[in-house]
Protein backbone atom coordinates (compact mmCIF):
# COMPACT_ATOMS: atom_id res chain seq x y z
CA UNK A 1 0.00 0.00 0.00
CA UNK A 2 1.18 3.59 -0.70
CA UNK A 3 1.14 5.53 2.29
CA UNK A 4 3.53 8.24 2.24
CA UNK A 5 1.73 11.08 0.19
CA UNK A 6 5.65 13.17 -0.21
CA UNK A 7 6.65 10.00 -2.12
CA UNK A 8 8.33 10.64 -5.22
CA UNK A 9 5.78 9.10 -7.43
CA UNK A 10 2.51 10.59 -5.44
CA UNK A 11 4.13 14.08 -6.18
CA UNK A 12 5.17 13.32 -9.74
CA UNK A 13 1.24 12.47 -10.26
CA UNK A 14 -0.35 15.73 -8.56
CA UNK A 15 2.14 17.50 -10.88
CA UNK A 16 -0.31 16.21 -13.52
CA UNK A 17 -2.93 19.40 -12.56
CA UNK A 18 -0.70 21.48 -14.49
CA UNK A 19 -0.89 21.60 -18.52
CA UNK A 20 3.12 21.47 -18.69
CA UNK A 21 3.44 18.66 -17.21
CA UNK A 22 0.81 16.41 -18.98
CA UNK A 23 2.37 17.96 -22.17
CA UNK A 24 5.80 16.75 -20.77
CA UNK A 25 4.78 13.40 -19.92
CA UNK A 26 1.60 12.42 -22.83
CA UNK A 27 -0.14 11.57 -19.61
CA UNK A 28 -3.23 12.94 -17.36
CA UNK A 29 -4.88 11.79 -14.52
CA UNK A 30 -8.41 10.72 -13.70
CA UNK A 31 -10.56 10.50 -10.86
CA UNK A 32 -13.69 8.65 -8.95
CA UNK A 33 -14.72 5.37 -9.78
CA UNK A 34 -17.13 6.36 -12.40
CA UNK A 35 -14.44 7.75 -15.06
CA UNK A 36 -12.09 4.94 -14.04
CA UNK A 37 -14.79 2.42 -14.97
CA UNK A 38 -15.73 4.12 -18.47
CA UNK A 39 -11.86 3.88 -18.84
CA UNK A 40 -11.48 0.33 -18.13
CA UNK A 41 -14.57 -0.88 -20.07
CA UNK A 42 -13.84 1.57 -23.29
CA UNK A 43 -9.94 2.28 -23.68
CA UNK A 44 -7.95 -0.39 -20.76
CA UNK A 45 -5.05 -0.01 -22.85
CA UNK A 46 -4.82 3.45 -22.29
CA UNK A 47 -4.36 3.12 -18.28
CA UNK A 48 -1.10 3.02 -17.04
CA UNK A 49 -1.20 3.40 -13.39
CA UNK A 50 -4.23 2.27 -11.00
CA UNK A 51 -4.62 3.59 -7.67
CA UNK A 52 -7.92 2.80 -5.05
CA UNK A 53 -7.84 3.77 -1.16
CA UNK A 54 -9.09 -0.21 0.46
CA UNK A 55 -12.34 1.70 1.52
CA UNK A 56 -12.90 2.10 -2.58
CA UNK A 57 -12.03 -0.92 -3.37
CA UNK A 58 -14.63 -2.78 -1.18
CA UNK A 59 -17.18 -0.67 -2.21
CA UNK A 60 -17.09 -0.88 -5.71
CA UNK A 61 -15.86 -4.32 -6.37
CA UNK A 62 -16.81 -4.13 -10.27
CA UNK A 63 -13.95 -1.64 -10.61
CA UNK A 64 -11.46 -3.70 -9.14
CA UNK A 65 -12.72 -6.76 -11.29
CA UNK A 66 -13.00 -4.75 -14.29
CA UNK A 67 -8.88 -3.61 -13.57
CA UNK A 68 -7.99 -7.15 -12.91
CA UNK A 69 -10.47 -8.60 -15.92
CA UNK A 70 -8.03 -6.04 -18.21
CA UNK A 71 -4.95 -7.73 -16.22
CA UNK A 72 -4.32 -4.16 -15.27
CA UNK A 73 -2.37 -4.13 -12.15
CA UNK A 74 -3.58 -1.59 -9.49
CA UNK A 75 -1.86 -0.70 -6.00
CA UNK A 76 -3.91 0.52 -2.90
CA UNK A 77 -3.18 3.83 -1.62
CA UNK A 78 -4.08 5.95 1.23
CA UNK A 79 -6.75 9.17 2.17
CA UNK A 80 -3.82 11.47 1.88
CA UNK A 81 -1.72 10.05 -0.82
CA UNK A 82 -5.15 9.86 -3.00
CA UNK A 83 -6.05 14.02 -1.99
CA UNK A 84 -2.24 14.45 -2.58
CA UNK A 85 -2.42 13.32 -6.41
CA UNK A 86 -5.67 14.65 -6.83
CA UNK A 87 -7.42 17.70 -8.08
CA UNK A 88 -10.16 17.57 -5.93
CA UNK A 89 -10.92 17.88 -2.39
CA UNK A 90 -13.01 14.73 -2.61
CA UNK A 91 -11.22 11.98 -5.10
CA UNK A 92 -13.57 9.53 -4.24
CA UNK A 93 -11.33 6.73 -3.55
CA UNK A 94 -9.93 5.84 -7.42
CA UNK A 95 -7.09 7.76 -9.55
CA UNK A 96 -5.79 6.25 -12.72
CA UNK A 97 -2.93 7.81 -14.81
CA UNK A 98 -3.61 7.36 -18.51
CA UNK A 99 -2.02 8.13 -21.57
CA UNK A 100 -3.35 11.16 -23.61
CA UNK A 101 -5.02 9.61 -26.60
CA UNK A 102 -5.73 12.47 -29.33
CA UNK A 103 -6.47 11.46 -32.81
CA UNK A 104 -4.87 12.37 -35.84
CA UNK A 105 -7.51 14.90 -38.21
CA UNK A 106 -6.31 13.04 -41.12
CA UNK A 107 -7.96 9.67 -39.65
CA UNK A 108 -11.14 11.41 -38.32
CA UNK A 109 -11.96 12.14 -41.33
CA UNK A 110 -11.01 9.17 -43.62
CA UNK A 111 -13.59 7.66 -41.31
CA UNK A 112 -16.59 9.22 -43.19
CA UNK A 113 -17.79 10.72 -40.27
CA UNK A 114 -21.48 12.07 -40.64
CA UNK A 115 -21.69 14.36 -37.33
CA UNK A 116 -18.59 16.48 -36.49
CA UNK A 117 -18.18 19.37 -33.76
CA UNK A 118 -15.33 21.66 -33.85
CA UNK A 119 -14.80 23.62 -30.49
CA UNK A 120 -12.30 26.65 -31.66
CA UNK A 121 -11.33 28.73 -28.71
CA UNK A 122 -13.59 27.27 -25.78
CA UNK A 123 -11.80 28.63 -22.77
CA UNK A 124 -14.07 27.01 -19.87
CA UNK A 125 -13.23 23.71 -18.64
CA UNK A 126 -16.79 22.95 -17.24
CA UNK A 127 -18.19 24.20 -20.98
CA UNK A 128 -15.54 22.21 -23.19
CA UNK A 129 -16.63 18.78 -21.01
CA UNK A 130 -20.02 19.39 -21.18
CA UNK A 131 -20.26 19.48 -24.70
CA UNK A 132 -18.17 16.83 -25.25
CA UNK A 133 -20.81 14.94 -22.97
CA UNK A 134 -23.43 15.85 -25.00
CA UNK A 135 -21.64 15.74 -28.19
CA UNK A 136 -21.34 12.22 -27.62
CA UNK A 137 -25.36 11.64 -26.23
CA UNK A 138 -26.14 13.16 -29.58
CA UNK A 139 -24.14 10.41 -31.29
CA UNK A 140 -20.97 12.79 -33.17
CA UNK A 141 -18.48 10.69 -34.93
CA UNK A 142 -15.90 12.89 -33.35
CA UNK A 143 -14.66 16.15 -32.11
CA UNK A 144 -11.76 18.82 -33.22
CA UNK A 145 -10.42 20.79 -31.22
CA UNK A 146 -8.93 23.98 -32.53
CA UNK A 147 -7.08 27.29 -32.05
CA UNK A 148 -6.53 27.95 -28.35
CA UNK A 149 -9.50 25.80 -26.78
CA UNK A 150 -8.45 24.88 -23.43
CA UNK A 151 -6.64 21.25 -22.89
CA UNK A 152 -9.30 18.36 -22.85
CA UNK A 153 -7.08 16.37 -20.43
CA UNK A 154 -7.54 19.41 -18.01
CA UNK A 155 -9.04 17.66 -14.70
CA UNK A 156 -11.92 19.89 -14.87
CA UNK A 157 -12.54 19.07 -18.44
CA UNK A 158 -12.05 15.12 -17.72
CA UNK A 159 -14.57 15.19 -14.78
CA UNK A 160 -17.21 17.04 -16.50
CA UNK A 161 -16.88 14.33 -19.10
CA UNK A 162 -18.02 11.58 -16.90
CA UNK A 163 -16.15 9.23 -19.63
CA UNK A 164 -17.18 10.55 -22.99
CA UNK A 165 -13.45 10.89 -23.27
CA UNK A 166 -13.12 7.53 -23.89
CA UNK A 167 -16.37 7.34 -25.91
CA UNK A 168 -14.94 9.29 -29.31
CA UNK A 169 -12.32 10.05 -31.16
CA UNK A 170 -10.98 13.73 -31.08
CA UNK A 171 -7.99 15.60 -32.48
CA UNK A 172 -6.47 18.45 -30.89
CA UNK A 173 -4.24 21.60 -31.71
CA UNK A 174 -5.83 21.32 -35.16
CA UNK A 175 -6.08 25.29 -36.95
CA UNK A 176 -9.60 25.84 -37.89
CA UNK A 177 -9.78 26.89 -41.20
CA UNK A 178 -7.75 23.33 -42.29
CA UNK A 179 -10.18 21.57 -40.57
CA UNK A 180 -13.22 23.80 -42.28
CA UNK A 181 -11.82 22.57 -45.77
CA UNK A 182 -11.04 18.89 -44.89
CA UNK A 183 -14.58 18.74 -43.63
CA UNK A 184 -15.98 20.37 -46.39
CA UNK A 185 -13.66 17.85 -49.04
CA UNK A 186 -15.23 14.61 -47.27
CA UNK A 187 -18.41 15.73 -48.20
CA UNK A 188 -19.75 17.79 -45.05
CA UNK A 189 -21.94 21.10 -44.76
CA UNK A 190 -19.83 23.55 -42.40
CA UNK A 191 -22.30 25.27 -39.90
CA UNK A 192 -20.92 27.82 -37.65
CA UNK A 193 -23.50 27.95 -34.64
CA UNK A 194 -23.68 32.49 -33.94
CA UNK A 195 -26.49 35.00 -32.83
CA UNK A 196 -25.52 36.19 -36.61
CA UNK A 197 -26.82 33.48 -38.28
CA UNK A 198 -30.11 32.00 -39.70
CA UNK A 199 -32.31 30.65 -37.47
CA UNK A 200 -32.02 26.80 -36.58
CA UNK A 201 -35.30 26.51 -37.08
CA UNK A 202 -35.10 27.79 -40.83
CA UNK A 203 -32.30 25.60 -41.62
CA UNK A 204 -34.09 22.45 -40.34
CA UNK A 205 -36.95 23.12 -42.30
CA UNK A 206 -34.36 23.51 -45.53
CA UNK A 207 -33.74 19.93 -44.88
CA UNK A 208 -29.85 20.99 -44.81
CA UNK A 209 -29.65 18.91 -41.05
CA UNK A 210 -30.06 15.96 -42.49
CA UNK A 211 -26.73 16.00 -44.78
CA UNK A 212 -23.31 14.92 -42.88
CA UNK A 213 -22.44 18.19 -40.74
CA UNK A 214 -19.44 19.79 -38.85
CA UNK A 215 -20.73 22.05 -36.67
CA UNK A 216 -18.43 25.17 -35.47
CA UNK A 217 -18.69 26.86 -32.04
CA UNK A 218 -16.40 29.86 -30.81
CA UNK A 219 -15.77 30.85 -27.67
CA UNK A 220 -18.48 31.41 -24.57
CA UNK A 221 -17.76 35.24 -24.37
CA UNK A 222 -16.87 36.18 -27.93
CA UNK A 223 -18.54 33.99 -30.34
CA UNK A 224 -16.59 33.41 -34.03
CA UNK A 225 -14.47 36.55 -35.43
CA UNK A 226 -15.85 37.64 -39.15
CA UNK A 227 -12.81 35.19 -40.63
CA UNK A 228 -13.74 32.41 -38.87
CA UNK A 229 -17.11 32.67 -39.42
CA UNK A 230 -16.56 33.13 -43.14
CA UNK A 231 -14.88 29.87 -43.20
CA UNK A 232 -18.20 28.25 -42.65
CA UNK A 233 -21.21 27.20 -45.67
CA UNK A 234 -23.89 28.93 -43.56
CA UNK A 235 -24.17 30.46 -40.06
CA UNK A 236 -27.02 29.30 -37.68
CA UNK A 237 -28.78 30.84 -34.58
CA UNK A 238 -30.67 29.04 -31.87
CA UNK A 239 -33.32 31.69 -31.53
CA UNK A 240 -34.13 33.19 -28.60
CA UNK A 241 -37.87 33.06 -28.36
CA UNK A 242 -37.92 34.66 -24.25
CA UNK A 243 -35.80 37.81 -22.65
CA UNK A 244 -32.37 36.14 -22.45
CA UNK A 245 -29.59 38.26 -24.14
CA UNK A 246 -27.71 35.11 -24.78
CA UNK A 247 -26.96 31.55 -24.58
CA UNK A 248 -24.90 29.65 -22.42
CA UNK A 249 -22.53 27.78 -25.13
CA UNK A 250 -23.30 24.17 -23.96
CA UNK A 251 -26.92 24.94 -23.70
CA UNK A 252 -26.51 26.02 -27.42
CA UNK A 253 -24.51 23.12 -28.86
CA UNK A 254 -26.55 20.39 -27.06
CA UNK A 255 -29.76 21.69 -28.63
CA UNK A 256 -27.77 22.35 -32.42
CA UNK A 257 -25.75 18.48 -31.93
CA UNK A 258 -29.58 17.25 -31.22
CA UNK A 259 -31.16 18.54 -33.85
CA UNK A 260 -28.41 17.11 -36.31
CA UNK A 261 -29.14 14.18 -34.37
CA UNK A 262 -32.69 13.72 -34.62
CA UNK A 263 -32.45 15.00 -38.59
CA UNK A 264 -30.03 12.10 -39.23
CA UNK A 265 -31.86 9.28 -37.32
CA UNK A 266 -35.21 10.15 -37.54
CA UNK A 267 -35.85 9.81 -41.35
CA UNK A 268 -39.20 8.33 -41.11
CA UNK B 1 -18.06 56.05 -0.12
CA UNK B 2 -18.55 53.06 2.27
CA UNK B 3 -14.80 51.77 3.19
CA UNK B 4 -15.00 50.21 6.07
CA UNK B 5 -15.23 46.44 5.54
CA UNK B 6 -16.51 45.65 9.14
CA UNK B 7 -19.42 47.91 9.18
CA UNK B 8 -22.09 46.65 10.22
CA UNK B 9 -24.21 47.08 6.66
CA UNK B 10 -21.66 45.55 4.96
CA UNK B 11 -21.71 42.40 7.60
CA UNK B 12 -25.47 42.00 7.24
CA UNK B 13 -25.02 41.48 2.96
CA UNK B 14 -22.47 39.35 3.42
CA UNK B 15 -24.47 36.86 5.37
CA UNK B 16 -26.98 36.91 2.48
CA UNK B 17 -24.98 34.19 1.41
CA UNK B 18 -26.41 31.85 4.37
CA UNK B 19 -29.91 30.24 3.19
CA UNK B 20 -31.18 31.14 6.59
CA UNK B 21 -30.21 34.75 6.95
CA UNK B 22 -31.59 35.14 2.57
CA UNK B 23 -35.10 33.24 4.36
CA UNK B 24 -35.38 35.66 7.89
CA UNK B 25 -34.84 38.58 5.10
CA UNK B 26 -36.57 37.89 1.92
CA UNK B 27 -33.44 39.36 0.21
CA UNK B 28 -31.17 38.24 -1.86
CA UNK B 29 -27.38 39.32 -3.07
CA UNK B 30 -26.64 40.52 -7.16
CA UNK B 31 -23.26 40.94 -8.37
CA UNK B 32 -21.57 41.89 -11.53
CA UNK B 33 -22.76 44.68 -13.39
CA UNK B 34 -23.95 42.49 -16.24
CA UNK B 35 -26.90 40.89 -13.45
CA UNK B 36 -26.98 44.73 -11.68
CA UNK B 37 -28.06 45.47 -15.32
CA UNK B 38 -31.07 43.25 -16.20
CA UNK B 39 -32.71 43.56 -12.71
CA UNK B 40 -32.47 47.35 -13.19
CA UNK B 41 -33.61 46.90 -16.67
CA UNK B 42 -36.42 44.26 -16.20
CA UNK B 43 -37.50 44.77 -12.59
CA UNK B 44 -36.21 47.88 -10.96
CA UNK B 45 -38.44 47.80 -8.22
CA UNK B 46 -36.64 44.81 -6.79
CA UNK B 47 -33.47 47.22 -6.38
CA UNK B 48 -32.79 47.90 -2.20
CA UNK B 49 -29.13 49.15 -2.68
CA UNK B 50 -26.53 49.56 -4.95
CA UNK B 51 -22.77 49.76 -4.69
CA UNK B 52 -20.12 50.38 -7.12
CA UNK B 53 -16.86 50.90 -6.70
CA UNK B 54 -15.55 53.83 -8.49
CA UNK B 55 -13.59 51.92 -10.95
CA UNK B 56 -16.79 49.84 -12.20
CA UNK B 57 -18.45 52.90 -12.07
CA UNK B 58 -16.37 54.38 -14.40
CA UNK B 59 -15.87 51.76 -16.63
CA UNK B 60 -19.88 50.79 -16.75
CA UNK B 61 -21.49 54.13 -17.02
CA UNK B 62 -24.83 52.86 -18.38
CA UNK B 63 -25.07 51.26 -15.19
CA UNK B 64 -24.74 53.90 -13.08
CA UNK B 65 -26.77 56.13 -15.41
CA UNK B 66 -30.10 52.98 -15.55
CA UNK B 67 -29.97 53.76 -11.80
CA UNK B 68 -30.60 56.97 -11.86
CA UNK B 69 -33.16 57.13 -14.54
CA UNK B 70 -34.92 54.37 -12.01
CA UNK B 71 -34.69 56.79 -9.51
CA UNK B 72 -32.34 54.30 -6.90
CA UNK B 73 -29.79 55.98 -5.25
CA UNK B 74 -26.56 54.01 -4.70
CA UNK B 75 -23.03 54.39 -3.05
CA UNK B 76 -19.47 54.13 -3.57
CA UNK B 77 -17.98 51.53 -1.93
CA UNK B 78 -14.39 50.02 -1.97
CA UNK B 79 -12.56 47.33 -3.11
CA UNK B 80 -12.63 45.91 -0.13
CA UNK B 81 -16.28 46.16 1.00
CA UNK B 82 -17.54 44.68 -2.05
CA UNK B 83 -15.02 41.70 -1.64
CA UNK B 84 -17.01 41.37 1.94
CA UNK B 85 -20.01 41.36 0.38
CA UNK B 86 -19.47 39.19 -1.68
CA UNK B 87 -19.82 35.71 -2.61
CA UNK B 88 -17.55 35.09 -5.15
CA UNK B 89 -13.24 36.70 -5.00
CA UNK B 90 -13.72 38.69 -8.18
CA UNK B 91 -17.09 40.21 -7.52
CA UNK B 92 -16.24 42.63 -10.85
CA UNK B 93 -17.26 46.03 -9.02
CA UNK B 94 -21.01 45.78 -8.36
CA UNK B 95 -23.48 44.58 -5.65
CA UNK B 96 -27.50 44.86 -5.07
CA UNK B 97 -29.45 44.17 -2.31
CA UNK B 98 -32.54 42.55 -4.22
CA UNK B 99 -35.66 42.01 -2.81
CA UNK B 100 -37.06 38.23 -3.63
CA UNK B 101 -40.14 37.93 -6.02
CA UNK B 102 -41.47 34.63 -6.49
CA UNK B 103 -44.42 34.22 -8.25
CA UNK B 104 -47.24 32.64 -6.60
CA UNK B 105 -48.41 29.16 -8.27
CA UNK B 106 -52.12 30.40 -8.77
CA UNK B 107 -51.04 33.81 -10.99
CA UNK B 108 -48.85 31.40 -12.99
CA UNK B 109 -51.46 29.26 -13.80
CA UNK B 110 -54.24 31.84 -14.21
CA UNK B 111 -51.84 33.17 -16.70
CA UNK B 112 -52.62 30.52 -19.02
CA UNK B 113 -49.14 29.44 -19.62
CA UNK B 114 -48.06 27.14 -22.40
CA UNK B 115 -44.80 26.53 -21.64
CA UNK B 116 -43.88 25.37 -17.94
CA UNK B 117 -40.92 24.05 -16.42
CA UNK B 118 -41.23 22.42 -13.16
CA UNK B 119 -38.00 21.27 -11.57
CA UNK B 120 -38.29 18.69 -8.13
CA UNK B 121 -35.32 18.23 -6.36
CA UNK B 122 -32.70 19.63 -8.64
CA UNK B 123 -29.75 20.17 -6.19
CA UNK B 124 -26.87 21.62 -7.71
CA UNK B 125 -26.75 25.17 -8.52
CA UNK B 126 -25.14 25.59 -11.40
CA UNK B 127 -27.20 23.16 -13.01
CA UNK B 128 -30.27 24.83 -11.77
CA UNK B 129 -28.95 28.45 -13.11
CA UNK B 130 -28.64 26.78 -16.46
CA UNK B 131 -31.93 25.47 -16.82
CA UNK B 132 -33.65 28.80 -15.40
CA UNK B 133 -31.27 30.88 -18.76
CA UNK B 134 -32.39 27.98 -21.03
CA UNK B 135 -35.98 27.80 -20.31
CA UNK B 136 -36.29 31.85 -20.51
CA UNK B 137 -34.14 31.01 -24.17
CA UNK B 138 -36.66 28.40 -25.29
CA UNK B 139 -39.10 31.27 -23.60
CA UNK B 140 -40.92 28.68 -21.72
CA UNK B 141 -43.85 31.48 -19.59
CA UNK B 142 -42.85 30.36 -15.84
CA UNK B 143 -41.04 28.08 -13.91
CA UNK B 144 -41.74 26.15 -10.56
CA UNK B 145 -39.47 24.69 -8.28
CA UNK B 146 -40.81 21.95 -5.96
CA UNK B 147 -39.48 19.51 -3.19
CA UNK B 148 -36.20 20.68 -1.98
CA UNK B 149 -35.05 22.11 -5.10
CA UNK B 150 -32.13 24.53 -4.33
CA UNK B 151 -32.87 28.14 -3.76
CA UNK B 152 -32.95 29.76 -6.67
CA UNK B 153 -31.31 33.13 -4.90
CA UNK B 154 -28.92 30.81 -3.57
CA UNK B 155 -25.22 33.19 -5.34
CA UNK B 156 -24.27 30.71 -7.72
CA UNK B 157 -27.55 29.76 -9.11
CA UNK B 158 -27.77 33.83 -9.35
CA UNK B 159 -24.36 34.29 -10.98
CA UNK B 160 -25.53 31.07 -13.77
CA UNK B 161 -28.70 32.58 -14.72
CA UNK B 162 -27.10 35.61 -15.55
CA UNK B 163 -30.31 37.64 -15.39
CA UNK B 164 -32.86 35.52 -16.88
CA UNK B 165 -34.42 35.27 -12.76
CA UNK B 166 -35.71 38.87 -13.63
CA UNK B 167 -37.39 37.56 -16.74
CA UNK B 168 -39.58 34.97 -16.20
CA UNK B 169 -42.26 34.80 -13.04
CA UNK B 170 -41.44 31.35 -11.14
CA UNK B 171 -43.20 29.75 -7.93
CA UNK B 172 -40.82 28.19 -4.97
CA UNK B 173 -41.46 25.89 -2.51
CA UNK B 174 -44.25 24.04 -4.28
CA UNK B 175 -45.73 20.33 -3.77
CA UNK B 176 -44.78 18.37 -7.49
CA UNK B 177 -48.42 16.43 -6.54
CA UNK B 178 -50.51 19.97 -6.45
CA UNK B 179 -48.09 21.52 -9.46
CA UNK B 180 -48.84 18.29 -11.82
CA UNK B 181 -52.74 18.53 -11.07
CA UNK B 182 -52.75 21.82 -11.72
CA UNK B 183 -51.10 22.23 -14.96
CA UNK B 184 -53.51 19.04 -15.70
CA UNK B 185 -56.11 21.74 -14.94
CA UNK B 186 -55.01 24.65 -17.08
CA UNK B 187 -54.82 22.51 -20.03
CA UNK B 188 -51.34 21.49 -19.81
CA UNK B 189 -49.66 18.05 -21.10
CA UNK B 190 -47.63 17.02 -18.40
CA UNK B 191 -44.50 15.49 -19.80
CA UNK B 192 -41.55 13.79 -17.63
CA UNK B 193 -38.13 13.85 -18.81
CA UNK B 194 -37.10 10.25 -17.31
CA UNK B 195 -34.21 7.99 -18.92
CA UNK B 196 -37.31 5.41 -18.86
CA UNK B 197 -39.66 7.31 -20.88
CA UNK B 198 -40.89 7.05 -24.70
CA UNK B 199 -38.34 8.35 -27.13
CA UNK B 200 -38.58 12.46 -27.41
CA UNK B 201 -38.81 11.77 -31.30
CA UNK B 202 -41.63 9.47 -31.08
CA UNK B 203 -43.27 12.11 -29.04
CA UNK B 204 -42.58 14.71 -31.26
CA UNK B 205 -43.73 12.91 -34.22
CA UNK B 206 -47.00 12.29 -32.69
CA UNK B 207 -47.78 15.94 -32.63
CA UNK B 208 -47.99 16.34 -28.72
CA UNK B 209 -45.10 18.81 -28.09
CA UNK B 210 -47.35 21.61 -30.00
CA UNK B 211 -49.48 21.33 -27.21
CA UNK B 212 -49.13 23.45 -24.09
CA UNK B 213 -46.91 21.66 -21.99
CA UNK B 214 -45.48 21.18 -18.37
CA UNK B 215 -41.96 19.62 -18.38
CA UNK B 216 -40.95 17.68 -15.05
CA UNK B 217 -37.72 17.28 -14.40
CA UNK B 218 -35.89 15.49 -11.57
CA UNK B 219 -32.83 15.20 -9.58
CA UNK B 220 -29.53 15.21 -11.20
CA UNK B 221 -28.35 11.86 -9.88
CA UNK B 222 -31.23 9.54 -9.06
CA UNK B 223 -34.75 11.44 -11.55
CA UNK B 224 -37.58 11.04 -10.42
CA UNK B 225 -39.08 8.54 -8.68
CA UNK B 226 -41.91 6.22 -9.87
CA UNK B 227 -44.46 8.06 -7.54
CA UNK B 228 -43.32 10.61 -9.28
CA UNK B 229 -43.30 9.77 -12.75
CA UNK B 230 -46.57 7.97 -12.07
CA UNK B 231 -47.42 12.27 -11.93
CA UNK B 232 -46.98 13.20 -15.65
CA UNK B 233 -49.21 12.20 -18.32
CA UNK B 234 -46.14 10.44 -20.32
CA UNK B 235 -42.56 9.94 -19.58
CA UNK B 236 -40.02 10.92 -22.35
CA UNK B 237 -36.56 10.58 -23.04
CA UNK B 238 -33.87 12.59 -25.08
CA UNK B 239 -32.71 9.18 -26.97
CA UNK B 240 -28.94 8.94 -26.26
CA UNK B 241 -27.05 7.68 -30.07
CA UNK B 242 -23.88 7.83 -28.55
CA UNK B 243 -22.12 5.64 -25.92
CA UNK B 244 -22.57 8.31 -23.07
CA UNK B 245 -24.30 6.48 -20.06
CA UNK B 246 -26.70 9.50 -19.19
CA UNK B 247 -26.66 13.05 -20.01
CA UNK B 248 -26.55 15.94 -18.03
CA UNK B 249 -29.33 17.67 -16.72
CA UNK B 250 -28.80 20.51 -18.01
CA UNK B 251 -28.30 19.33 -21.53
CA UNK B 252 -31.57 16.86 -20.81
CA UNK B 253 -33.92 19.96 -19.92
CA UNK B 254 -32.46 22.16 -22.74
CA UNK B 255 -33.41 19.89 -25.40
CA UNK B 256 -36.38 18.66 -23.96
CA UNK B 257 -37.69 22.78 -23.88
CA UNK B 258 -36.28 23.85 -27.03
CA UNK B 259 -37.95 20.53 -28.58
CA UNK B 260 -41.40 22.48 -27.61
CA UNK B 261 -41.03 25.93 -28.31
CA UNK B 262 -39.89 24.60 -31.76
CA UNK B 263 -43.25 22.61 -31.91
CA UNK B 264 -44.97 25.74 -30.52
CA UNK B 265 -43.07 28.45 -32.72
CA UNK B 266 -42.77 26.64 -35.90
CA UNK B 267 -46.19 25.67 -36.91
CA UNK B 268 -45.72 26.27 -40.56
Amino acid sequence: MLENPRAGRVKAIAKLSRRSYRQETGLFLLEGPQAVSEALTWRPDLVVELYATPTAAERHRDVVEAADNAGISWEFASEDVLLTMSDTVTPQGFAAVCRQHPTAAKDIFDSSPKLVAILEEVRDPGNLGTIIRAADAAGADALILTGRTVDPFNPKVVRSTTGSLFHLPFAVGADLASMTARARAGGLTVLAADVKGESLVDVRREGLLATPTAWVFGNEARGLDDDKLALADRAVTVPIYGRAESMNLATAASVCLYESAFAHHDRA
